[in-house]
């Protein structure tokens, strides 16, 4: 595909939801979708999201919608979804072993390949189908197999030095739940931050103020 | 305070990160801050700061920069944290009791009052300090308490309907983690859906573009 400029943050962090939206619509039984219906379910404007879909090179004909199969495919191929990435789970605790018995990795992109922690009464164990290997192992482990992102949900204290011993070992990217905020540490690589407690407090304030749903 | 005009949702979206980073730099020590070194430490500009204060009447004096402490409570007011909001959670699996056991609800301004389940062999359980009670009684305790909001770490099928059913019952708002939209069903509350796969995709197309760090 085409990349016509520098693409903002705002427009990469909008493409996972137009990914989202395109597989529902999809699963809808929807084959084509104008601008405007896909603003209107999305809660943006036809204008945003053709603008957006320009940054790409844009993926329709004008006045003729936009085609769910091959918006699809742009888009997962843009969001790297088939490049065959792999990854790792640090931290196999409530939320690690959440992830693993539940989160579909590979829809979004990644095979992940096992989990680690240093609890010897958790290796050897398997949560959703991967195995629980002990942290003594993982330096050997990433010299070997050379995963491309590690999914942190390790106590938080420890987060920047495991951050910082990964990414010298060749990881290149971070999922974050930790709540430390691993983009103040000048890493150099991508980190997606989790923090959930974001959401939660829009929540608050939204029902504060009695406004209307997402 | 005096809210100037009607707030945009990305505004509103704005606010929990503002608070967080507020709440980090007086954690740091820091007293004063001007836009501008906000700005830097979040990414964002000092225009786009002070145009956001600017929605809930602004929060300096032009030249002298904000006020850390008087910024954490006004910021803190704007989001409803200490107005007292109760919620519960529906759904004791992995990732209810993940958040049962570890998240920190009082922090984004909520007092969770219990959890519901429909398996037996949980109900009577406590995670976290919090009682897993048995979905049967859900209703009654509906009636007898009026949570503000209900936290749904359920399976996704069940989430429309038992979504609804709160709703009739007086809740006002749903986080929402179980991957099913539910801002499309009209609820007439506010919902925070989590979509944790739309983080994970960002990262994998950023691994791809090597480009910068959040």
């Amino acid at each position: 595909m085409e990349r016509k400029q520098e693409v903002s943050k705002a427009v990469i962090q909008r493409l996972p939801r137009y990914y989202r939206n395109i597989c529902e619509l999809k699963a809808e039984g929807v084959q084509r979708i104008s601008s405007r219906s896909l603003a209107e379910r999305m809660g943006l404007t036809a204008s945003q999201i053709r603008q957006d879909f320009n940054c790409f090179g844009g993926f329709g004909q004008q006045g003729y919608g936009y085609n769910i199969d091959k918006l699809q495919e742009e888009l997962g191929a843009i969001l790297g979804l088939r490049a065959g990435r792999t990854a790792i789970l640090l931290g196999a605790g409530n939320l690690g072993r959440a992830l693993l018995n539940n989160f579909d990795f590979a829809a979004s992109g990644f095979r992940l390949l096992c989990a680690f922690d240093a609890d010897p009464a958790l290796t050897g164990k398997t949560f959703g189908g991967y195995e629980v290997r002990d942290s003594s192992t993982l330096d050997a482990f990433l010299e070997a197999h050379h995963p491309d992102a590690a999914v942190l949900t390790i106590p938080r204290g420890n987060a920047p030095a495991i951050a910082r011993s990964l990414v010298d070992r060749g990881v290149r990217g971070l999922w974050n739940f930790t709540g430390e905020d691993l983009h103040l540490e000048g890493l150099g690589v991508p980190v997606e931050n989790v923090h959930l407690s974001d959401s939660l407090m829009t929540l608050c304030h939204l029902i504060g103020t009695d406004t209307a749903e997402e």
